[in-house]
């Protein structure tokens, strides 16, 4: 066995820090020119090299296969993986479970840092494997299906290893009693709470998966993943190269496993409720996320669901930067995030700007505008847009069109055999004053907003955050020029469990969330019932038992 | 507004650094001779002072009282406390946590400093309390309801605020982007979760309280305290002490409120499924724990419910000792600690002693005898067991007697007036190996204890553990001179979540569990959700929300 955990002890260090001191920090380089020559193009040749064939975890076996993935950009992807029982899964973890359970928090940890240096090293294939599954355009498939999710699952390593190291593993125990005192050795031991079920999305199959199954593994707990029908194959590699340094380090390699189903035989609910099963970590829709905290009541259930995240537009110095910032934030990725915004509330009477008084029909036309400029030259309209990750969301953005007065109408890209389509965006000035709530505070995922006209910057806000208590959000940005205007509105986004963006432009924006500064999902309002980036999210993940015996004289 | 923060930050210190050490530190005296002189009999004279009369908690009105207290020493309180309907105590939390909110953590934690260090200085006042409400004997009433309490309800302190600390209040995130880097302003704020209920217990109200209470209250929380009907007293006199110390501040008394009720009308399931209410901590029931569990499931529940724990005795170097320390355990309160053994496992065919081979009738007398010793003195009987707080509990040793061989029957001290009933120990050496289960892996709370006969000590060891995983314990204790098989059970303890002490002799007991050193439920077994004394007690009582904004240039 390696000393792994001496081997990344400056890297862990380092993110602990980072996650403390919570300013700029990047284990892993984002730009694609930080890595070696040629990586690139191999990870393609690796990519094409999978495709069409049975894809190989090791001990697979002659059994049965499932795999039915298609790239939203065209080709269906022709992979297959071993299809696996609920109770093969369970027995397999239980059994791998003994040793990794007796392995020492250092132990683990190290392992999961050389699974993280693997993965980075691998950034390009996992690229195109979640760019033809999740539909992201290239570029942002590589950031944040490689560097930027190796980061999060560094991120839950950095706080789970903080949260361990302070249980002290053997200590003196000496109470002063007069002429003796009583001197106990104790032994403190950090335990599993059992096997960790990670469900993926398939959006961002491994951003939204790294954290959970980080935190599960170096607490102690085996890992069952079980991505989305649609997005096996990033999640299938991220196993893959988990199991392998396992193995590598003497571990049984089913610590980490994978369940692949299908849309006609889901697995999920059945490993869910596998007593077993003792943590699950899912990323998906309000509708099974609620049926998992409802269902499973006596196991440790984290949850990032639906939400409606807004806009509040009070007043702006720089119109037009802002209208280009909201313009990509409504475009990337075709607003399949879950930090995307949906829905932008603008004062009836329109607001003072650094170009003067512009009206309500003004400030929507202004981004609309902005969203045209943005996707004007192809190359990067694809670039920014990616495809439609779910043929529903096209039927989606169908249905919304009549749910308002339309700014600006979706089209498809001129991309040949690609599902995509540009924003659509919605005026509701409605005669009862903001119009049909239901039309705009119901979460439609995808590239669908609105703009609505509210009576004034309070009302916007009040709206605002009483949608993010009552519906759940995980970003809200505000635009104004008056500081005791946004003084005032701090508290109520505070209380409604919403991340705040404050008068965003130029090259950052609201849907952003930077590993080791922000926290992702605050766990306070529908949107998700933990934060993603906390102790919280780690804390319980492991029990402490303490054996105690008197002292030797 | 005094800077109490300021005042209590060298406890404080002293505080975080103890709970990561976890030897030996209290913070506040366990010897009443530490005390200044005359504050044990001023204890007394504030006691008597307040039986029978109306309860001042402030602002009370001329509404309804409720109060029934019956001391098991005999004497009625006569005691009542000003009704509140649920409605109105979630209006006043609502209203009073508006600005409890707002104040800042070393607000919120220099407050709960004071408030511990006001109730240490009226320990004896509450010592009195607790003694006529719980039945504790004096000495024991004064540590565990007074100091030891305290220390927890610091320790709780500690921990939040260890994990508070580690959010940033503001920093500046400055991301390199070539010429331009991006520079961000965040301010990170700590959110409370909503309103937390404190549900208390008969036998430990303050010991069994405080750390949910003060973990609600420094995390932003305000908080209900809703007391068990027979032990409501030394909780009132807890809120009582903290609305002063939150009025004196500038803070709204009504962070802290005190819900009395009775037997025949209670409160806690209305209360809790208020949706205002956003946490819930509960000592008590299985019955109640599981409803709780069951039916909040968008709150954090934290409960400690019933267990059974257990001693294995494979062989002793000292079994003189050993007898002795078991026969205080299982007398210490009679028996009616969440902590105390019940069912003490020993071999068919007897065990290897200091004093040559014991047969297992032998190793039962043994601790019969021992049980005899120990309560041989009247007084120190007295002092030993205290009083039965629930005649429930009289009761259930009668039923009891007919589930074994008496080894030793029950009998009542002679005190005049007061509920006492010493332990029943039976033996259990059933035609079918280790009898009847459902009689001894039974909670049977009070002086009830079972000697059971099974094949082997590791016979002893697995039925100890499974029966930790299934029905739940706190606490276990091994004794065995065999160094390989004490290696050899503590991964089963560890697995099964129960905390472990081996070979106890002298002036330690199982059921003793220190502040600051050992983890109270370890929340990996049916005996509780959660531990009382780790960092998952306390980091998800607050959420995290940040405020981002462009950094002025």
């Amino acid at each position: 066995m390696d000393d792994l955990f001496q081997a990344h002890a400056a890297l862990l260090e380092k993110a602990v820090a980072a996650s403390r001191e919570r300013g700029f920090w990047a284990a892993f380089p984002e730009n694609p020119k930080a890595y070696p020559e040629g990586a690139a193009s191999a990870g393609k040749t690796a990519f094409a090299a999978l495709k069409g064939q049975a894809f190989d975890l090791g001990g697979e076996g002659e059994g049965a296969r499932v795999g039915a993935e298609v790239s939203p950009f065209g080709p269906a992807l022709g992979i297959t993986y071993a299809a696996r029982s609920v109770d093969a899964l369970v027995a397999n973890a239980e059994r791998a479970g003994e040793g990794w359970a007796q392995a020492s928090v250092e132990q683990r940890v190290g392992v999961a840092l050389e699974i993280l240096a693997r993965l980075n090293a691998e950034s390009f294939l996992i690229a195109e494997a979640v760019e033809h599954t999740t539909g992201q355009a290239g570029p942002m498939a590589f950031q944040a299906g490689g560097p930027h999710a190796q980061d999060r699952g560094l991120e839950a390593v950095a706080y789970a290893y903080a949260e361990m190291s302070r249980v002290p593993g053997a200590v003196r125990w000496e109470k002063p009693m007069g002429r003796a005192p009583i001197r106990l050795d104790k032994d403190f031991h950090v335990v599993p709470r059992g096997i960790g079920l990670v469900i993926g999305c398939a959006t961002f199959p491994t951003w939204n998966s790294y954290p959970a199954l980080f935190a599960d593994l170096v607490t102690g707990n085996v890992v069952i993943v079980k991505p989305h029908p649609a997005a096996i194959l990033p999640l299938a590699l991220t196993v893959k190269i988990g199991r392998e340094v396992l193995a590598a380090q003497g571990f049984d390699p089913d610590v980490l496993q994978l369940a692949p189903d299908t849309v006609e035989a889901p697995l999920a609910k059945d490993l869910a409720t596998h007593p077993a099963i003792g943590l699950v970590d899912f990323t998906g829709s309000s509708a099974f996320g609620g049926w998992l905290r409802e269902t499973l009541r006596d196991k440790l259930v984290f949850t990032e669901e639906a939400g409606v995240n807004t806009i509040v537009i009070a007043s702006t110095g720089a119109f037009a930067a802002m209208c280009a910032n909201i313009a990509f934030s409504l475009s990337l990725y075709s607003g399949q995030m879950c930090t995307a915004p949906q829905t932008i509330f603008v004062p009836a009477a329109g607001i003072a700007t650094d170009e003067g008084h512009k009206s309500f029909d003004e400030v929507a036309a202004g981004i609309g505008v902005a969203i045209d400029a943005l996707l004007s030259d192809p190359a990067r309209a694809a670039a920014v847009l990616g495809a439609i990750q779910n043929p529903a969301t096209l039927a989606r953005i169908d249905e919304a069109r009549g749910l308002g007065r339309i700014v600006r109408d979706s089209a498809a890209l001129q991309v040949e055999g690609a599902r995509t389509a540009t924003p659509l965006l919605l005026a509701v000035e409605a005669q009862d004053e903001a119009g049909d709530e239901a039309a705009y505070l119901e979460e439609r995922f995808g590239p669908i907003a609105f703009v609505v006209a509210v009576k004034d910057a309070p009302d916007g806000v009040a709206r605002a955050t009483r949608a993010a208590r009552q519906k759940g959000a995980i970003t809200a940005a505000l635009y104004s020029t008056d500081e005791a205007e946004i003084a005032r509105a701090i508290p109520a986004y505070a209380k409604a469990g919403v991340a705040l963006s404050v008068n965003l432009t130029g090259g950052i924006y609201v849907n952003q969330s930077a590993a080791f500064s922000d926290y992702h999902v605050s766990g306070a309002n529908p949107a998700g019932n933990a934060c993603m980036t906390d102790a919280a999210f780690v804390a319980s993940r492991f029990r402490v038992v303490c054996v105690r015996r008197p002292a030797a004289a």
